[in-house]
């Protein structure tokens, strides 16, 4: 392979090279043409007199090889050096009649026109740099969890029956039955747990729900873990904020070119974020916001206003919320106490639910008492609570959304930005 | 969360800790009991006076918390430590009539007996160093892609229809309309390309293929990779053996502890690895084995066969195919010269085909013509076409089938071995 990356000529000031990538910019004055070349490494200025590209009718968005020689050029934006080019190839001509450039501000761009021409807004500054906050954040949790003991595992997406008894799932034609789209993979991360005694899992879930919102979508992408021989859902919570500073930190300080397009407010650290009860929770609403309207669970409002208050009291706009009504939550929950509320928890963070977690229930009989309760016969879970018998330690665990996560750490408002094709009841092409 | 993995005990000799984990071996003599405890990070032996534990009924696979004091003893297999038990609690008792014990060799344990017990399969030494070495070579495999400036990527797993022309695809009811289970994410990672050149995602694939053999699953797990401004297919055979290379002599030199239960021959070094034409490999069937019956594709035997000529030529049971016939590869695949041939290759490696790859069609014009030829009207994949239209350079890439790496890596036969759950006709559950 001929090509150099653009981060790497500074090491080669004076030689021949050959370039590989995409016409960024161009000014064509009448003696000089400028190019400014993208590739997967960053943007290099290259210059030609601009007689000497006649032939070759450059446009934006092409594709292109270029060959030049690399001059060292202090005053250069681009790095400390240009590109003397030798000769340009268009080896991917773009068409004439592109709806937008992605060297442009694409906030006016309409979401089905990005999708429709992902890759030209993946070479957006902005856009592309979403993404790839997005595999960086992946990237730091798994070796987060690696570092501290966690097993990754691939568990299967095609299951017979849902985690929380049958809503919302998507229904495939399995040769001659019937079989679903995993909606989580909770039972399977509990299994780990009983074998490997920590594990983690990123992949995608499932969620047959025809709303359309900002914040949901049929398919999306969970971080998922699960732990065992917990003391309770304080461990789980402590491991999260743990996780998610390190993550954090390490997007501020290795990261901070990728963040920059987005001038959010820095990134904070979670040790001072509260854990507030449930019951504590619907009290501060109250109080604070004559809300009256909450039962058994929060809505966006209350999560934005628990932020807000998280943010005034400790300095940050996050909060573990504990202690959710048992009956809210699914068959496998833990008790907390003895008034209906539940060893489960979330965790707001700018206004948004990313995370859901808390501590399971570990005895098969607990397990088919649950299920008794729900009005669910046990024995549609067989496979499943014959696990239990296998010597299964407490345990809990939590689910990251991965766009959820992203969004809340980029400023954006709707996960649809940082999903490269998103499903919803309307969507499922290209 | 007070307990404190085995690994760490050597540097807290003469402390007193809370260990958790699981009953793995158990030796009761009249005086003393031994208990062999596993968890996450190895296992450790406690010691206690037989008559101390009386109350306690403890059994293999239990999970337990055991309090004690760890003691320096250079005779102790386990570390160069023991720990002296105050108190054992059963946190997760095992049921008395275990089908198997993990402490054991399950050679002779039935794969569907496995499966119904996944846990305690996890528990023994050798499937759970399989599993490991599973999570190990996803680690290595994104590591690598990222030093070379990949990008992770999340395609969508629900599409509207196959990246092949639609045969063995899953069926999904999207609502009010019908939707597919990706069989590759082949087209999102050429759009991929398009906007970050170079990209890679880790995530399941489905086919809808009845046949049970000990190399198909109908939901496997792929590595795969793409990317743009290649030459020719060459340049992604030299990425792949540089990175297989890479993965191997990780796992030999940094993970050496988990191969050691496989016993198997060390893993080579691909450099040597030969590159044959498929007509030459289709000569050399003919010539040591008088195969005549091959025509557009080679065959299991013929995998074999072909891996142990290049041993026996170049001392690695290696061989990448390039030049298979364009016909029986899909409509994107790149023409090799004009005899019929594709810049497509496979890698066979210890006699498994695990590797299919090479350079696509990069104009959409040589894609509809392709696509004609084969009977199929572009305006099929008009969503796809149109990303042909924003500067696509030649590229290509590849595709790993996880599991069947990690059982060549380990010598095994069947790819369920390395499936947490396989899903084939007969199995959708547990």
């Amino acid at each position: 392979m001929r090509k150099t990356f653009v981060a790497d000529l500074p090491a080669r000031i004076g030689e021949r090279v050959t370039l590989g990538g995409w016409v960024h910019r161009l000014r064509t004055l009448s003696s000089t043409t400028f190019v400014i070349l993208r590739d997967a490494s960053g943007t290099a200025q290259c210059v030609a007199a601009t007689d000497a590209l006649a032939g070759t009718h450059l446009k934006l968005d092409d594709a292109v090889e270029v060959d030049g020689r690399v001059r060292a050029d202090e005053r250069s934006r681009f790095g400390g050096f240009e590109v003397d080019i030798d000769a340009v190839r268009v080896v991917g001509p773009a068409a004439q009649d592109l709806p937008f450039h992605p060297s442009a501000d694409l906030a006016a761009v309409g979401q089905d026109v990005l999708l429709a021409h992902r890759p030209l807004s993946l070479r957006n500054d902005r856009v592309g740099a979403a993404f790839r906050v997005q595999a960086t954040i992946l990237e730091l949790f798994r070796d987060f969890l690696r570092r501290q003991r966690f097993t990754e595992i691939v568990s299967s997406k095609i299951v017979s029956g849902g985690t929380e008894g049958g809503a919302n799932l998507f229904k495939i034609d399995y040769f001659d039955r019937a079989a679903y789209l995993a909606q989580s993979p909770q039972f399977f991360k509990e299994h780990g747990v009983c074998g490997l005694e920590r594990v983690f899992e990123t992949a995608h879930v499932y969620r047959a729900e025809p709303h359309a919102t900002v914040r949901h979508l049929t398919e999306y992408y969970s971080l998922d873990l699960e732990m065992g021989f917990i003391d309770g859902p304080e461990d789980v919570i402590a491991l999260e904020r743990t996780l998610l500073t390190h993550v954090f930190a390490e997007l501020a300080s290795k990261h901070a070119d990728l963040l920059k397009p987005f001038q959010g407010k820095p990134l904070p650290s979670l040790d001072q974020a509260p854990t507030w009860e449930f019951s504590e929770c619907l009290a501060r609403l109250a109080k604070a916001h004559r809300r009256t309207d909450l039962v058994d669970d929060l809505d966006p409002d209350a999560e934005r206003q628990l932020c807000a208050l998280a943010e005034k009291e400790h300095g940050v706009p996050a909060v573990f919320v504990l202690g959710f009504p048992l009956k809210s939550r699914p068959f496998y929950t833990h008790p907390r106490g003895t008034e209906g509320a539940a060893q489960s928890f979330d965790l707001l963070f700018r206004g948004l639910e990313i995370t859901t977690g808390g501590q399971r229930l570990h005895t098969r009989s607990a397990l088919e008492t649950s299920l008794r309760g729900r009005g669910v016969d046990p024995a549609t879970f067989s496979d499943h609570l014959r696990m239990f018998d296998l010597g299964m330690p407490p345990h809990g665990g939590l689910a990251i959304g991965l766009e959820r996560l992203t969004a809340q750490v980029l400023g954006l408002t709707n996960i649809r930005e940082v999903t490269l094709y998103p499903r919803d009841r309307q969507h499922v092409s290209p």
